[in-house]
């Protein structure tokens, strides 16, 4: 579907001897934040074991799930682009080093890796593959400090961009986000049956409420914790590595995020919902129903609905069944993969004005034919409301987003887009409404990345 | 998961020599009745095709559709419950026998199965499948009449039960349905692109809105329709085989049916939301919130909270991907099953009054759990509202339904099932109201089956 | 390759708690008696199960094989000529009837299956595979009789051909040779841990060797052999259902039966031998060298240099990796796939007179690649021999042969197949050496059917 | 089986517009050099693809063979032993470095591989993999050197060991054996269709005549030869990097090679029949029949036959078909593993003293049981010849052999082993008697490495 996608989940579990089941459960329910690979490394403290593979996370590790013995793991769900995706891609990229063995999820995007790789290179480094991560580890190799926690200080000094980072020797997990904190990365800690405390760390709390995990804190932007045992007691200890200078995601609530998650320590769901209920404010639009495109637009469709009054119906259903479709090749197939995903119901719609919400225009492409569907079911007005301001901008920070030439909004104008989509009308969130929806201190958007709407890059 | 089972769904195309391709997307539209097999049959004039496999439609005909040439096509998706699994019992049947060559697809059960099939057996016959199918063919190879069309009439005297049918010949195709039209059966047409049109006969008309369909009507219970080429040209005829009884299965508007199908003709969605309407009618409770259990229970939740004014809210989050999941052997599974599936959004539920909107209790074991993680996340009191009497006693109409032993209400009280469930209240929809829900005419029930509440078993 | 294939091994095992891992081993043994699909029903005394699929032994059985349990059970390998291939072609042939449930597994060939099937067909049974075996279990099922042996014996009346049969009832198991004999079918015993004997039929005594054991003598044409329990005592029942005429495949000596298997109570390897010393009788030749084509030739050139004191030499190694070998499209493919297989040994070849030994010629086209690769290699002149006569028409008994106009020695003289293939000379076993190979007892082919040589065809 | 293996074969084609199917042919021919996994590199002269994965050479190149488009590839086949197989090991390698891209493939083994492993990760590499090769990449990628073919001189002057390489940038392709010569690699050319010539070096020139190409030479020890394009025009250099000082690998005559191949510019197949003969010369022994064990004995059989004046008769049969076979956990299993795969004539072998002639012993369980199961078969007396001296040493120089524990003939005499295997008596081939066979030259094994017969070590 024409979508920006999240690329990647990251999860890490310290002192559990289900460490690599309990993973296996987080990356499960963060299905969502990457369905192409999937993988778990497991240490035991004396080698690190790693199972991954092309899939999703029921199919990887449909066999071998019991080999990965151990107390410690980090695991990691992948979104590829086409024409990418190679074995060799699969995280977590494992080597051996002169510290011993070290395994490595990344979740994000640096934005000097090209720079970094070629230097790296000119110095005599190879690459086996086409990641990002595969720069940290060299950095992390040719360090000359004694101690891994030195080595991973002094690269990440080496690079710019989004990140958050689990890393895992075999007695130690790191987990770390870069001074942006663009990428989200929560703490949990889970009851071992045996009273002591194992914890975890995960790109969504989602996650944690799977395994009955609770939240502690977000790791900082610019923080790393160290999870160790010394003297048989396992803890974790904080260092601050680099100054805070948040600028978070904010498109994490807008879209990437299930709404069950925690994300930046705030309840994606009454995101969501605000965001419908400042639509409904800022656009007091006439019409019978509010419909949600699912199930992107559902959360801000009922807060829109209980702002507005306009009654909230279900009028789009969504056939949840995913994998490739056959397409007959002689068969014009833009309506055809819309319609196999989405139906509207024409009974509701008939003869009615309504307002469709849906959480962002990318191409615009899908927008145009799910309201050639509507109009088809018989909808007399459709009113194209977006639960986020207009994309303008790339993402260079760990988001999949296509070529500035394809964002629809990039180039066309409001009434542009509406004509070339064919809605009545067509409304975008406003910037401060989406401030206002996540709370009093994201006044003026401080501490938020919002560059794919105002192209305020911070690097 | 803890329901009842749709086992099956049919469709036919007839006069289009794209037929495979749209059966296939009418299965992949008709997925959710019937998961574990899929097959197709295609008569290109003189011989019959069959493609079938275990597993989802897009993993069955990831390779070889193409092989499928014909302008005739049927096709089935299966569900099977364990143990009767079979590489054999896959549908579409096909035979040859004296008339030539046939393939049959089923929806249903036929109650008289085992009897035809010990007299037929007896006669000599043999039996390479679990099927009741098999019987009918068996039925119609030993007729003596000349015409098919005789045959098949003469043969569904010998049947008892519920049956929507397709039958392929090599030049024609039947479509039938039984005298109480336990099953659904829709008829549509889709313009060719030389101008001629082509027929679709499917379970749901949510088949035809993916392939750009016109609903015509319901094949009428007791009614078998003829496609065929006459001077070529393309007709169909009508026989009403049986005198019409009508004995709809109302349980296909409670939770089989997508919502935005037309079944019986009428909207399942309407339906549903009625009877959250009649609900909240029957049962006015204070809450904070009305949260259907996902995706069940969601459409009448809406109506729940639109006759009620307490708010919708989705407060439980439903994870789609699905596959068997891994689960470790030590740990008890139960409530993790269920977190696999379904997350609640504490911050919502937390100290809060709570309606909960389900479409019916089987088990009660995963309700029970549901409830356990409300509790969890924090819900103050929890209304379990089901949106449809209580199920007492299985059904023998093509439903896979538990042993009666299994299922709660028929040898609990509510007050009892209340008990167990551990719920605040919990409440069922009258049957007065179920059939308030569906209309004017379905006034005391008359027309549908609706044994599963009430043990009146028509056959 | 261009060779005349048996269609099938089949085997039983009775009174062996172990019976379907020693059919498994047995059809492991048998593996070049078919290669298509592969398949075993046991029976527990209650119910019949079955696993079966397409491919080798080792790929059909990788999971499930010890779901197979009971003391009873038949296998099938089967050797399927292209466009007959369908999953519901895979044998056993398992049907419940009107004694219970039976499992079947057929070598041979019906002559008269098409007729036989007509008029079941006429008299109202269906067929769901294309297997001759399909009409067999119909007349039994059909027969009025009260006892399977009754049925069977009343049954095989009514068909014609070449067959060796197994069938399998939940507590006996039936082994039947036609009366002819056309297809070989030995019976074994081995010794059970516990002391008691359990009883073994295969196709091939090679069979017996891998699982210890004994070989005790060939069914007899027209025999049917009856195991059952009684009073808790394994046994088993002789019955002649019809007079012996043997007419034994005289061409399983030739090509198809393993070297170390005894078949029709005779050593394979050593008829073979001696085919290659009556072929030194009648053709005394002047060469270097005598080379077998690799692996169909090895034994018979053995026996021509034995006889002629010509050097043997394994003068072309054969590749046994076996699988789809991709084929550029672009390429000429006939002598690359003739290389794929066949090397020469240049060193040993070049500048010397040859003698080649192969089993037969079908085509020609092989012999003629063959040829081509050793003349390349510098062979100076190239003396083919085949250790069979001419063979000049089909087999109508169970043996996958080319249509007649494929035969080349049906049209051509030895001198024209001789340039075709471009020899330097040609020569074929006379029928009389061939007797003389095979012993005493078959002087003038008594007792054996070599229609394929003589085109006295019996039925 | 019990065997010494060879660890991989290689391949190298260029300027052909064929040479991934080139490569593919050729790797099909040295499958018998690795059946673990397989892999081939392609240039187009600005990338390198590469497509590798786990299985036989048809199994993994099943699909995507048709993307390797360009001129010059490298191909590699690997053994792999248990426990190190990890899809990361699959070769070739591919690297991004400071010169571009670069794949490489090894047949081989590094003995300082750990001591520049360790060295290397000290300087700051990282290694993904298990395999030797990854050092080479990093020497390569380190040096300073501007020219790849000095990087590679400079990066082979590090390691010590036995080694063929093929290297592929992207418009070169390098081929280099050690300066022992340890390992095989043959240099062919081929006629394209346009006149000009593509060239191909290979472990074993069977390749060669698969694909037709002409034997040219062997690649000398201690020298690289480099493809190129100059001036439009195809050619090859020839640096002598280091000085030769031949240590052929020895066994490669005895067991690795296929008879078909030229090795070290020696037909492998009289070598193998000068060893029957030698025998037969060192060991006068009285007795009715000399009988290979297939198929690593028969030539050396032939020889021993003709010299002796003893027929040679082919008293074991093999079946070739592999995979892995199921076994019953219950049942003791040494015995079956070996009937699986061997299994005698008996008729042949009953009442008659043999000769079995073997290429060599290793642990001696399966000689042990091969004698057991001639003693069944009824031999009277059994005397065992193995064509090698006693392999009283491992290999360190690409072969995969047990752990000297494990050799039987390096803790035990001849009479032991004989007593262990139990045969009535038990001779070896004398190292003089190997010299002879080889060849004038060869006298007293100069040039040859014959460690693992007198632990004459080089490095």
């Amino acid at each position: 579907m024409d979508s920006w996608n999240e690329k990647c989940a990251i999860v890490g579990v310290f002192n559990s001897n289900r460490s690599a089941a309990l993973c296996y459960y987080s990356l499960f329910a963060m299905q969502h934040r990457g369905q192409e690979s999937s993988g778990i490394s497991t240490s035991n403290g004396y080698d690190i074991t790693t199972l991954k593979g092309e899939g999703l996370v029921t199919s990887v590790f449909k066999y071998g799930l019991e080999k990965l013995v151990g107390d410690a793991s980090i695991g990691h769900n992948r979104y590829s682009t086409a024409g990418e995706d190679s074995k060799c891609d699969v995280q977590p990229i494992f080597a051996r080093y002169s510290l011993g063995q070290i395994a490595l999820a990344h979740n994000g995007n640096l934005v000097n890796a090209e720079e970094v790789r070629d230097r790296l290179i000119s110095q005599g480094a190879i690459f086996q593959s086409h990641l990002d991560t595969e720069n940290l580890i060299h950095l992390i190799a040719q360090s000359k400090a004694t101690k891994l926690r030195d080595r991973i200080i002094e690269s990440l000094s080496c690079i710019k961009g989004a990140y958050s980072f689990v890393f895992l020797s075999r007695g130690k997990l790191f987990a770390i986000r870069d001074p942006y904190g663009f990428r989200p990365l929560s703490l949990g800690e889970i009851n071992n049956e045996d009273g002591s405390k194992a914890y975890i760390v995960a790109s969504e709390t989602c996650a944690f409420d799977l395994i009955n995990a609770r939240y502690i804190r977000d790791i900082n932007p610019g923080e790393m914790l160290i999870f160790s045992h010394e003297n048989g007691v396992c803890s974790y200890e904080s260092i601050q590595v680099f100054k805070a200078e948040p600028k978070k995601c904010i498109f994490e609530f807008i879209y990437f995020a299930r709404p069950d998650s925690f994300v930046f320590n705030k309840c994606v769901y009454e995101i969501r919902k605000n965001m419908g209920i400042e639509l409904a404010k800022e656009y007091k639009i006439k019409a019978d129903l509010v419909i949600p495109v699912p199930d992107s637009g559902v959360i801000s469709a009922i807060g829109y609905s209980q702002e507005s009054g306009i009654p909230f119906e279900f009028g789009i259903v969504r056939n949840h069944y995913i994998g490739r479709t056959f397409i007959e090749p002689t068969q014009s197939s833009r309506e055809l993969k819309v319609r196999l995903k989405l139906n509207p119901i024409k009974e509701l719609i008939k003869d009615k004005d309504i307002i469709v919400i849906d959480d962002s225009i990318v191409r615009g492409t899908t927008s145009k034919q799910i309201i050639r569907i509507l109009r088809k079911a018989g909808a007399k007005k459709i009113h194209l409301i977006i639960a986020s301001p207009q994309t303008i901008s790339p993402c260079y920070y760990g988001v999949d987003t296509p070529d500035i030439s394809h964002l629809i909004s990039a180039t066309k104008s409001i009434e542009e887009v509406r004509d070339f989509i064919n809605a009545d009308s067509l409304h975008f969130l406003s910037l401060d409404g989406l401030y206002r929806s996540i709370g009093d201190e994201a006044k003026d958007g401080e501490g938020y990345c919002k560059a794919c709407f105002d192209k305020q890059y911070i690097i």
